[in-house]
């Protein structure tokens, strides 16, 4: 089987060098990015993808943000530096690297969108966004010219989770601490920021706007149940605002646009979880990824867990060849196998 | 098939007044619990309890808890008066509620301490706790002689959802809008919530504690792979703090308490995400719950498509017994059938 991964991280030469000066860099950030050499070491990173057979990547740079390291007087030149460098390895190693998903510097929101006007005509598959910027939410006025243009261009959304300030602020109380934030809590992000597209009534607005959300979906799936019953009762709840004028607003139902969304198969080679997320999004709307190089084996292992999960499922060998390449060469625009 | 419903709310009629009476209740609350009948009148839940064979509930509070609505110098009283309540229901319909889960004023710990002695001394079934106390984490050394009492009795905690602080201050912000909070947030609190108990060591200090997280174990079973290999790499993420230790410190690999816990079914009828909570949880731990009466239908939705769902599985006989019934009769020491 041909599989394309849709969702992984690296962090080119010049923009890993910039990320190790910045104050983050120079503590945590630095020390644990270093540990894990398939991250920004190209050699290596080809390693890791030559030990699978058939297997290629669209690349795409790490956590954090770009927006959350530096602010918006230098945020746009070092997302630029970062998909030049994404662009670069596409065009030297396209045999592994097939396409890049690019960043923006969304705390700038005119340069994050002439940014993405720049890249998606200069051949980016994709624009890889957080859900949320430095905090606020992805569903500000000043984020709807950045919507139109990644619609127009017919590229997907990679949407990758980012705690929020509130929980980044609190680490010391209920959720935060024990990384609880980020092992589940970005999931929740996940969840949240879908929920913030649909109710802001952006996917009305940009109706062909497609969003693969990370790590299949993040909590939606497995609240399919909440997700379409208790937001069929929006406003039950709260009345501080009414919310039932929200629903008679949207043009479809709730659990409508949500099955609408993609995921991506990174839940780090767990079978059960991706029967039902698959169960959720259909073959249609599911993109083979691993998150590499998160794994223990700081690169292998996620690829090879995921890949046993998708060959233990006994899909329709047309759906395996969707979720494994065929959905990705479609969106991303890639050359057809 | 015999059914007892583990988790589901009801407020009797003294403690429903009171709420009633409180400035919470003046407003929202009260115009929201008014809307649903069956969640305060016992006729009308014991219409919706008749209305299916051979079902039963173990019953318990609605939300919010307690300690939201009152302070530590009423919340003892409300606590005694809403759990006497719950007890007079079940002594005068014992046919339609076999048992109860009393809830602790966990504001005035010493009290809750108490509390917990009387309540299950006289006859209660289990412990609702919430997955925060007012928003500070339900890890903190002032509720450990609850977890002992409760531990001893050898009944299980129900654990309930509430938002933290820092979501509810935060409402306008990102992820409180439009019932975020509630409809993904609360799963996520059950997981955070659970992660606390982990890491905390409390699981180790009582090991025999058994928690009955709701909603099939919130966000845990879907990010089984995150909870697993991302928690086993605990302290990669950070070094403000020396997380490494924790892992040396805890008897167990992580992963293996969550794999401990408790789920119940109410995952509002959806049926690949129980058999993905089942597939983490297993026959053992898994107890029939709806939720009841907050479907849409107030009262009789949310049992009749978890029913459904749980008749479509196909289990084994003796998984099936297990789950519906034969799990809530050992846990809560009911009477077996």
């Amino acid at each position: 089987m041909r599989y394309i991964d849709a969702f992984n991280h690296f962090f080119p030469k010049r923009i890993y060098e910039l990320m190790l000066q910045s104050p983050a860099g120079q503590k945590d950030l630095g020390k644990r990015m270093r540990g894990i050499p398939a991250l920004y070491d190209v050699k290596e990173r080809l390693r890791v993808v030559d030990s699978f057979p058939d297997y290629t990547q669209v690349i795409c740079l790490g956590m954090p943000a770009i927006d959350r390291l530096t602010g918006p007087d230098h945020s746009p030149e070092w997302a630029r530096l970062g998909n030049d460098g994404l662009a670069e390895l596409v065009a030297k190693y396209p045999d592994r690297f097939v396409g890049y998903a690019a960043s923006l510097p969304m705390n700038a929101p005119e340069a994050a969108a002439k940014e993405a006007e720049r890249v998606l005509s200069n051949g980016a598959n994709a624009i890889q966004l957080h859900t949320n910027v430095d905090g606020a939410p992805i569903d500000q006025d000043q984020f709807l010219p950045i919507y139109e243009i990644i619609e127009r261009s017919g590229k997907p959304i990679l949407l990758h989770p980012i705690r929020t300030r509130e929980m980044a602020d609190y680490r010391s109380e209920t959720t935060s601490k024990y990384e609880i934030c980020s092992v589940i809590g970005w999931p929740f992000e996940t969840g949240a920021a879908l929920a913030r597209l649909v109710f802001s009534g952006i996917m009305d607005r940009f109706p062909n706007l497609k969003v693969i959300s990370h790590h299949l979906g993040g909590i939606i799936p497995y609240f399919e149940g909440r997700v379409a019953h208790s937001w069929d009762q929006l406003g039950a709840r709260t009345s501080d605002e009414d919310y039932s004028l929200i629903l008679k607003k949207l043009k479809k139902r709730p659990f409508d646009y949500f099955k609408g969304f993609y995921g991506d198969t990174a839940l780090a080679g767990a079978r059960a979880p991706t029967i039902c997320g698959l169960s959720f999004f259909g073959a249609d709307h599911v993109l083979f990824a691993s998150d590499c190089p998160f794994d223990k084996e700081k690169g292998r292992g996620y690829i090879r867990a995921t890949i046993a999960v998708m060959e233990s499922l006994d899909l329709p060998k047309e759906d395996m060849e969707k979720i494994c390449h065929r959905n990705a060469e479609t969106m991303f625009a890639l050359r057809k196998s």
